[in-house]
């Protein structure tokens, strides 16, 4: 299973693992509201889409834990406030939104309804939100038996697959979307060999994925972002899989910067490009990515490396977090927990299976 | 003109900056002998293909200078032996092969020249491995010209260029190859913005390159190396130039690892790509880049930062310092001290050329 990121074993008691400070330090930062966990997430102390939404809800969880209300409305407009407050912490990422909007319709029912009290209500909206974590682990392991069946369709042999930034047991509830199919290629004895990208600035590669992949002991080498063309060409990679910070109606795909340039060198390369989203992280009501707000993030995280510039001072940086990559780039599919679709079938399929 | 990488105002004295320190510190380190020649590219206090050939020959130079010879055949094996050393500290750049060529093509010479002396012969010889430093500057300045016209005439607007690694002040006797393009640019009023990659893992680009715009006051921005294709999507990018560590009679180039990345991105977003390069890197003797060897770094490189360990111990690393991009992918041309030339018109035009 990796690495425990999030550790919420009982009611009120949420502690997460510092991101920031692996693979050096194994620490864990306790979380006591919401306030905390919009820090956690904004100071990147936990990052990946699906482990924003869990540790988000969960930090209204442990704050509502500590709350008194003496109507319903009362704590409806304390919701909103907090939701709105914790979805602006990253504003790329869809899920932190999907989890807030599953929590706002649930509260609007429940404070109309006249048979449930207001400690019902809280204990209801409570229950949704921790129930995000243990349906992100399902999810993801579904979505890596139809991403490791979908590619070894097509594949007779042991697969090298190469993935970018961190989607494993990090970034989600555990196991991890993209490096869930790693994971359940290595555990069907079908992985040759894994390979991850540096991913800077922030490294989530090197840090991140480097550390999960050596905790699991699975076959797997760095490379740095620019030698993923020489990889390409000088080994056979099989597949790429990687994750999303948000998924629109086109297939259009927001995901870590370098994602578009990987898929790009993909197609020249003939090496199938899959992304792999639940779709809390496919966002219908945008219908192509140019809708798609990318954020900026600071010149240091390019210009500092643990705490010491390493660059000259005063040079000008472009630090996007994110970029768009095209859905007709995405040529192996899109995996999601109902299967593994085409650009083109998603919205229709994914609009069925939601119904 | 930019910065002073090497010094050498005096017969037998020769200090090289060390890059190794940039741009943090600013130290010269004294080079006495070829020993300290060889540790100096070895250790890549001095790189850049141009520069190790200069440096290098600099250095058996300080070398002969505290040498005495009984005969003129002791002299022509002291420097087989030295150069041959010398040649081996990297053995991707062709440069240094060069400078050893030229000078045991007249060592061999003058050896068999009943007039010459051995003192005669040892100063025909310094002075010959003194020409290339200033040599190698008005060369830079002729491909300077030769790159920022040939660009010009296919556009009547100022220019956002995007350059990768260092090629230079720090890489050459001065000027710069591809930097010397777009100073020639800059000087002629017609750079809009330079960009330049961080080139992981060495950080050429942000320590070197960064520090050399920002002292030639050049507008300019930083980038990592995963950012180049959304780069060339959201903002124009006209051309980019970068140097070559090796180009082949078929126009195949090995140059710092990322390039042929970077040729597949221009490909893929039509923006020509260029090599500049002076004839002392072409290596006509090769017919295609397959038979070019590749230099593999230490893992170290990647997993280690100012000396700190910036990834989990253990992790497998793939570091090669140099990639193959295909003669195909050099659409904008391969500029020289000669012209601008397409890969297929190179080895007609060279041979012509050095006749």
């Amino acid at each position: 299973m990796g690495t425990e990121a999030i550790i919420y074993n009982q009611r009120g008691q949420l502690s997460i693992l510092d991101q920031l400070l692996l693979p050096n330090q194994t620490v864990y930062v306790r979380i006591g509201d919401v306030e905390d966990g919009w820090k956690a997430i904004f100071q990147m102390q936990v990052r990946g889409a699906p482990a924003i939404g869990i540790v988000g809800s969960l930090s209204l969880v442990v704050d509502l834990n500590n709350q008194e209300f003496d109507t319903k409305s009362m704590l409806n407009t304390y919701l909103a406030t907090k939701l709105t407050y914790l979805v602006s912490a990253r504003p790329t990422a869809v899920n932190m939104k999907w989890c807030a909007d599953v929590l706002l319709k649930l509260s609007a029912e429940l404070k109309d309804c006249d048979e449930v009290s207001v400690a019902e209500m809280k204990e209801q909206i409570m229950s949704m939100a921790e129930s995000f974590l243990e349906k992100d682990i399902e999810i993801n392991k579904k979505m890596g038996m139809f991403g490791a069946n979908h590619i070894l369709e097509r594949n007779d042999k042991s697969l090298r697959i190469l993935t970018h930034c961190n989607t494993g047991s990090l970034a989600t509830g555990g196991y991890g979307t993209a490096l869930g199919v790693i994971r359940t290629l290595h555990n069907m004895g079908r992985l040759l060999h894994a390979y991850c990208t540096e991913t800077r600035p922030y490294n989530q590669g090197s840090r991140l994925t480097a550390y999960e992949l050596m905790q699991d002991d699975i076959p797997s080498t760095l490379v740095c972002d620019n030698m993923c063309a020489a990889l390409m060409k000088n080994w056979t990679i099989d597949g790429i899989f990687l994750g999303a910070d948000r998924v629109v109606a086109n297939g259009d795909t927001a995901n870590k910067i370098g994602t578009y340039q990987l898929a790009v060198l993909a197609k020249y390369h003939n090496v199938p490009f899959y992304v792999v989203a639940p779709s809390s992280s496919i966002d219908l009501n945008m219908s192509t990515g140019d809708e798609i707000v990318i954020e900026e993030r600071p010149a240091t995280e390019i210009t500092h490396m643990n705490g010491i510039r390493v660059t000259p001072k005063g040079i000008n940086c472009w630090n996007p977090a994110f970029d768009v990559t095209p859905a007709r780039l995405i040529t192996g599919g899109i995996v999601t927990e109902f299967g593994v679709f085409t650009p083109s079938e998603l919205n229709t399929e994914l609009s069925t299976h939601l119904k």
